[in-house]
C-alpha cells in the first residue's frame, strides 16, 4: 500500500436528516454530487435513527417494564441505525455508488460498558480505510459501539456526533461534516433576533461555551473529541444550498486558525433555569457547604453561584438550578433553613441567563462595561453574573430576555467580523 | 464441567406470539412457569420479529429503491428481532429470572452467505451452554445469522423455526417448543370441518407432507432438520392452556417413536392453484421434455403431471402449477403448441387439491379404493391424482372441495386413533 493515501471526509447525518426515505434519497444525493466534485476523496458516512424512532422505541421499553435493563436497552436502541444506514446503502447502490453498512462491530467501534452512556475507546480503522481504498463508500451506525464482551452499547446524547468526530479521528480525516437540519452556528438566535449572522468560523472554545450554553446544534462531547484529537469540523445544513462548505456552514477550528478574533463572536441565552435565594443566612463556610451538599445529594445540578452581604454579617445567597429540579430545590433548603441559621428562601422562576461569548475576550478588556451600559440603555437590571476567560453571563427578568439578546448583539455586531450572509 | 449437564429445552415463539408488549409479556411469564415447574431444566428462548414488522421493513426498501441489494437487506430485516429480544429480555430480568438477548453474532450462528436465504452452516454452542449453565435464560434473534466475512444474514420464510431446531440440535436439547398462534396440528382444517381433531403425535414425514400440503404451522425446512438432527418438537399454542405440552399441542417425532400407525393422520387441501392441459399431442418424449424445459425457464413450479392417451397415439398431458403463474405458464405452452404438435391448450382454475397422509399407507393397502369410493358416494370427480409412499392426492372441482375433505377425513377416522380433544 502506498503511505500518500487519498484524503478521506466523514459526512455524519441526523434524525431529521434521515427522517423519511425521501430524505434518505436525498443524502444519497449529497454523498453522490461530492464524490463527483472530489473524485479522489473517499467519503465515510455516519447516520443518526429515523427521527423520532429512538422515543418510540424507549416508550415501547417503558411500556414493558419499569426499569428496562441497560443492556437490553442498548440492543433495542442500537436497531434504529441499523435501518437508516441499510437503506442508504441500499439507495447508494442503486444509483451505481459502491457502499457498505457497518454496524459498531463491523466498524471495530469499541467502547467501555458503561451501557446508555459509554465511552468510545478506541476505533480500529483498517476496515473502514481498506473500503475506502476500494471506493466503497462505508455507511456506519452512529450512536452504538461494542465493548469487551461483543456487546452492543449506545453513547448517549450526542452519540452519533462523537462517532462521526472519533471515526474522522481514527481515519485521520480531512473534514468531519456534521449535516443537520440548520445552516450552521448563528452569532445568536435568528428567531429572536433578525440581525443574527450565520458564523463561518468559531473556534472550538467557543462552540464549546456556545453548546454548553443552549446552542443546540452540536453535542459538547463531540466539540471536546474534536478539539482534543484536532479533527476539522464543519456544521452544515443538508436541506439548503450546495453540499460543499463555504457556501453554507460553519466550521470549528482551533483558535490559532482563526484569523481575526472578534470580541464577541456570539449571543446566546436560556430560560429553563430558575433562581432560589437563602435570605439572611450567616457567613460561615460549614453552613454554606451544608447547603451545597444537600443539593448534590438530591443530584441536582447548579449553574451560577452567587453571594451577597447584607447587614450584621449575614449573607444572601443565590444559586440557579434547572427549573425541572427546582420545586426540590426549594423544598431541601426550606428543610435546612433553621439549621443554617437562615431568615427564609425564595426562589424566581422568572428569570432567563443571557451570554456573551467570543475567543477575543481573552484579549480586550472592557466587555462587562459595555455589557452593563447596554443593558442598563434598556433599562434592563442584571440579578446574577457570571463569567469565564472567554464568557460573561448575566441574569436578567424572562420578560427582558429577548431585548436583552437584540441588544447585546447590536453592542457587539461592529466587532463581529465573521461574513455569513445575513438572513 | 460436569459431563452431567441439566437438560434444556428451546422454546421459539412466533412474531403473533410477540407481536404486542402484552403479548411479550405473555411469554415472560410462559419462561417462568417452566422454570418453575422444571427448576433444573434450562431454557433457551428463540424469537420472530413482532407480527407485520417484517412486511414494514420490506415496503420501506421498496420506497427506497426498486431492488434492495440482498446484503443491506438483511442489515435491515434482522432489526427486527433485535427489538423483541431486547423487550423479553428486560421483561425477564425485571421479574426476576436471569437473561441475556443474543444477535446471531453473540450466539454464534455462521451460515453461508446467500443473503436473504442463508443456510445455517454451524452454531457454535458454547457461548449459550455457558449462559444456561449460569442459570440464565438466553434470548436468542431467530431469523438471523453471520456469514464469514461478519456480515448479517437472514434464513428466509420460516426462518426463527430453524434457527431454534438448530440450536436445539446444537445444545442436545430435550424437546424444541414451537410456540405459535394454534394449539398444534390438526388432523384437518377445523373450519373446514368439525371433527377435525388436534393430533397429539404426527412422524416427521407425514408433517412434511402435511406442511407442504398446505398446514401452516411449520416450514418443511424446519422438520427436514429435526429429522436429520433427530430434534424432538412440538407445536402448541401460546395463548391457550397451560404451557406444558400433553396438554396442549402436537409432538413431532420419529416414525419409530409412534406407538400406532395410523393408516391415514390427515386430510390436507390446498386450492391455490391451476391446471393446465395440452391436448392432442404426439406421444413424444422429446416434445414432452420441450414442453418441461419451457415451464423451467420461466421459473415456474410444477406440482402434478399427468398423461392421458386419447385416439391414435396422441396424449393429453396435464399439468398443475400456482395458480400466480398459471398465465404465463398457459402463454408459455400456447406459443409452442404447434411446434409440438397440439391441438390447444386448456386452463382450469377452478380446481382444488385434496391429500390423505399417514405413514400407516406404507404398511396399509386399499387407501386408493377407499378414497375413490367415499368421493364417489358424494359423486365428486377426480380430475388428477398423485401418490408417494405415505400420501394420495386428488385433484377435484374446487366447489367440492370442502365436501371432498370431509368425506376423506370421515372415511379414515375410524384409524386415527390420536386421542387429541375434539373441537
Amino acid at each position: 500500500m502506498s503511505s500518500e493515501r487519498n484524503p478521506i471526509v466523514v459526512m455524519k447525518f441526523g434524525g431529521t436528516s434521515v427522517g423519511e426515505v425521501s430524505r434518505i434519497k436525498h443524502v444519497a444525493e449529497i454523498v453522490r454530487e461530492h464524490r463527483e466534485k472530489h473524485p479522489n476523496v473517499g467519503v465515510i458516512v455516519v447516520l443518526s435513527a429515523m427521527a423520532g424512532e429512538t422515543n418510540k422505541l424507549v416508550a415501547l421499553a417503558k411500556s414493558c417494564v419499569d426499569r428496562p435493563n441497560p443492556r437490553e436497552m442498548d440492543v433495542l436502541l442500537a436497531s434504529g441505525e441499523q435501518i437508516t444506514i441499510a437503506l442508504l446503502a441500499m439507495r447508494l447502490i442503486e444509483g451505481g455508488i459502491p457502499a457498505k453498512s457497518l454496524l459498531a462491530q463491523q466498524a471495530q467501534i469499541s467502547t467501555t460498558s458503561d451501557h446508555t452512556n459509554a465511552l468510545i475507546e478506541s476505533i480500529d480503522a483498517r476496515q473502514l480505510v481498506s473500503l475506502v481504498d476500494q471506493g466503497i463508500v462505508p455507511v456506519v451506525a452512529g450512536f452504538q459501539g461494542i465493548d469487551e464482551q461483543g456487546d452492543i452499547t449506545t453513547l448517549g446524547r450526542g452519540g452519533s456526533d462523537i462517532t462521526a468526530v472519533a471515526i474522522a479521528a481514527a481515519v485521520k480525516a480531512q473534514t468531519c461534516f456534521i449535516y443537520t437540519d440548520v445552516p450552521g452556528v448563528f452569532s445568536t438566535d435568528p428567531r429572536t433576533c433578525k440581525s443574527a449572522r450565520l458564523l463561518e468560523r468559531v473556534c472550538h472554545e467557543e462552540m464549546l461555551e456556545m453548546a454548553s450554553l443552549g446552542a443546540k446544534v452540536l453535542h459538547t462531547r463531540s466539540v471536546y473529541f474534536a478539539m482534543r484529537y484536532q479533527v476539522p469540523l464543519v456544521v452544515l445544513s443538508t436541506f439548503e444550498g450546495p453540499c460543499n462548505p463555504g457556501v453554507n456552514g460553519t466550521w470549528i477550528v482551533s483558535e490559532d486558525e482563526l484569523m481575526e478574533k472578534p470580541v464577541v463572536t456570539g449571543v446566546t441565552y436560556r430560560t429553563d433555569e430558575a433562581r432560589i435565594v437563602v435570605e439572611g443566612m450567616s457567613a460561615d463556610i460549614g453552613k454554606m457547604s451544608r447547603l451545597f451538599s444537600e443539593l448534590s445529594d438530591k443530584g441536582i445540578f447548579i449553574d451560577m453561584i452567587s453571594q451577597e452581604s447584607v447587614e450584621s454579617g449575614a449573607v444572601n445567597v443565590s444559586v440557579t438550578v434547572p427549573d425541572e429540579s427546582s420545586l426540590v430545590a426549594l423544598e431541601t433548603f426550606q428543610a435546612i433553613v433553621e439549621e443554617v441559621g437562615a431568615l427564609g428562601v425564595k426562589i424566581d422562576r422568572d428569570i432567563a441567563k443571557v451570554s456573551v461569548v467570543g475567543i477575543g475576550m481573552k484579549y480586550h478588556t472592557g466587555v462587562a462595561a459595555r455589557v452593563f451600559e447596554a443593558l442598563a440603555r434598556e433599562r434592563i437590571g442584571v440579578t446574577m453574573i457570571n463569567t469565564s476567560e472567554i464568557k460573561m453571563s448575566v441574569l436578567v427578568p424572562r420578560k427582558y430576555c429577548e431585548v436583552a439578546v437584540r441588544v447585546l448583539h447590536d453592542e457587539f455586531t461592529e466587532f463581529n467580523v465573521t461574513t455569513g450572509e445575513e438572513r
